[in-house]
């Protein structure tokens, strides 16, 4: 496949800088890109990065144009540069294999299962009796639905995902090996004679258009449901306890864990490893950096450091200690010298 | 299933303040409860939910009755508030899916393992040569039971649950999806010609009451064993590292992680995402708060807080040092200027 | 099984000192070994448990004989005593169980896929259209490789492994249940409706003699690939993300997370849960602590500690604030004595 740079820049509604003609045979990293490929400079963090690679075909914000020209270079300036250079990519793309629709014969599917038009059953998945699956939808190799779970329409689940019974999972999700929704909340009650399971007699909710990553885990809520609403995006690794809620539009990020019944408002974002206590609220927008932990709810906007968890300038008065320690010791050492000086005379 | 306060007293042993003809056809959280709904107070940290709650009848105890009355609600006075609603809860949960006893024709059961009576073994599940499963033992679709495994009596497997050859799990376990037992511990030598993989040559055994959360990984001994002792609570996500012991009760929550030969006494508890170093041993009842990371033993009942964890004295002298350094600069500058002062005399 | 001390001491090329006829029968840790069973002191940290131990046989170095002889026990001397050690356990070790070469008629395998001589593919395990598995290659129960993927030969792949589509494994590889390899990498791109998904177009590849342990996840790239190069040695529940580069001899503790496009060197040392930042470089042989975050660059040998990672003197600075704090604090009062005590004259 080799287009040009022309063609690039059509795609994306950019401008181009240089000569329109140059060939493009597909995209790469701005250290490793060749004269053939298309790179993008995504931020200034990376602009010495982008001055020295040989990338022949650069997608630039208008605001970086300069810094990233170079002799013999064509670039293509546009506003949104992640979002066009996403879009160029897909130009290159090997598409993923496609499913393949009906159910395989190794697939072991329940009679009294419902399944949808255009779905694929994948070998050795499994659908227990009740289970509903909606139109298009993908179940993989090694996947197990359980009794009365209700998968919608358009969603794709790869290989070895598990859902447990009755949990609801929506339209057009995606859900990566290895996931487990479902599992049983984390309770024990003292009872007369030692630690007593709290029965998970709930279910796992999970709206349309959420994305969840390889490995991750959902328990399945101790009375009513663990719900996860539309368009948030799960990376792998990460743990969402029972009875939690994660608001829409939420980002969180790998090896992250929420515990029981904390509520996430809307367009949360959860930094790597971050840590969400139970019980506890997150405003809107609250934004936790990664391998923060917090332990108290936060207004909307807010934004948390640290373990425990405080705001940007309580954060950044610990973090600077030492220096302010090393200026105090200065002063002390100056007060003792003077005071030594007075009292000499 | 509609029921009456009464029969929940009874059922609880509590005591009615109101209409103990109050119906009531289900349970729920304080938020969102309504009036024919059954709620709990079960901490005074939520006094302010319980009192705007609308739930028609609450499970409250005697010190926190007042503050739960609110016009027209029936009132369940207990001890354990905890241990009474999750019995009230059992009255209303629909139950879990049944497991289908017999051999799933489309399991793969060497000829050589030994089921006992009333065993389940799901669709896909693979038993090897020399397993014994025991009696009444659940084995879900997908499970992998390996060579000479033997899973004791009373035992539930959710799906894809991996044992691996020769371990042991004991009787009346739960154990979720994704979880992995008997991967190799992680050893690595210096040899002459780069790192050596050190076989790992033991097992992992689980003692009985066990229960496991999904996707969390114990791995096989060095040699001899890797051991989880009876009645142990393992959230999702937990890290059990080679040739640990983890003592009788502990609770380990979710994402924590144990390093190599690590002993954990009886009844011990590591909050989320705490961790625990290679050969250091945990007093009875040490506690470790969530995102801790424990470095050195500690001895009986010890709190281990931050990283590296310190008692709780040294872990507040820490924590509270940003306002004593401002305390101490602020005593510098009443210094300098009592000194400058005297100095102009 | 029993051999004499001095069996063992041929195999490993050490010298005993005392009864070279002593038998053993197996190898054990200092706390539980018996006089028939061979132990190691393989660090000081262990003198007083070997001290105490009633191992009858011992490998030693030769700078702690002295602390490890005891009445009765026979030493046996010689330089690497975790890989003679490791050696000798050897001698006792009962087998893994092997795995039966074919493929098991469970096993779902497309007939366009290409296996080696002497493969082992286990019952439910799903071989997808175009995959490539090398000779002598284990592909065990409930492993599932992706469409165009290539495993290489001599590799072992443990139960419920999840390869996705066309991505490269090695030769001589251990991947341990649970791992998946090629989930898509988390990227979405702010789009004019809402997050747009940044599809994953590139691969994993993992050269040779590499180890994977369980649970672990490793993403498949943006473009390009996310690159585990030779000998480098993953623990449990690990996460690299997408477009990552793990250095040869790399060695990643459990639960640690490298975070996109991050490029680690040659035998860079992650500790239990640490983090790495995505877009940084870690120079070759860096160490970082366990449940440390690095946030910057790393130069070749560089130890990092904290979170964020800092060098060992600005760790320690902070470390020891507590007791810095405490004495200027009695500098300020005896400095206030002195002041006070002046003004009185």
């Amino acid at each position: 496949m080799i287009v040009n740079a022309k063609f690039i820049a059509d795609l994306v509604k950019g401008e181009i800088k240089g000569d329109p003609e140059k060939p493009v045979t597909g995209v790469c990293g701005l250290k490793d890109a060749t004269d053939d490929q298309l790179s993008f400079l995504g931020s200034k963090k990376f602009i010495e990065q982008a001055a020295a690679s040989k990338a022949g075909t650069m997608i630039v914000s208008a605001d970086t144009e300069n810094e990233a020209a170079a002799s013999g270079r064509t670039l293509i300036v546009c506003k949104n540069v992640d979002f066009a250079f996403t879009q160029a990519s897909m130009v290159f793309a090997v598409p993923a294999p496609k499913p393949v629709i009906g159910v395989h014969p190794r697939a072991v599917v329940d009679p009294s299962a419902k399944l949808g038009n255009n779905v694929s059953i994948g070998p050795c998945a499994v659908i227990e009796p009740g289970a509903e699956i909606g139109d298009n939808t993908v179940i993989s190799a090694g996947c197990y639905i359980g009794h009365d779970a209700k998968i919608g329409s358009d969603t794709l689940l790869y290989p070895n995902v598990t859902v447990m019974y009755r949990c609801i999972v929506g339209n057009k999700d995606i859900i990566h090996s290895g996931v487990v929704i479902g599992a049983d909340g984390f309770g024990f009650v003292p009872g007369p004679n030692g630690l007593v399971k709290v029965p998970q007699t709930g279910i796992v909710r999970i709206d349309d258009d959420v994305e969840i990553g390889a490995n991750t885990t959902i328990d399945r809520a101790r009375f009513d449901k663990t719900w996860v609403k539309s368009n948030v995006k799960i990376d792998d690794q990460v743990m969402i306890a029972h009875n939690v809620t994660v608001g829409e539009s939420s980002i969180l990020v790998g090896q992250c864990g929420i515990a029981g019944s904390a509520a996430l408002g809307r367009g949360v974002i959860l930094g790597a490893k971050a840590g969400i206590n139970g019980h506890i609220t997150l405003g809107d927008g609250t934004k936790v950096a990664g391998t923060s932990s917090v332990a108290k709810s936060t207004p909307p906007g807010a934004v948390a450091l640290g373990t425990p968890a405080e705001n940007q300038r309580d954060y950044m008065t610990r973090w600077t200690l030492p220096s302010r320690v090393e200026r105090l010791s200065q002063k002390i050492a100056a007060l003792q010298a003077q005071l030594d000086e007075l009292q000499k005379k």
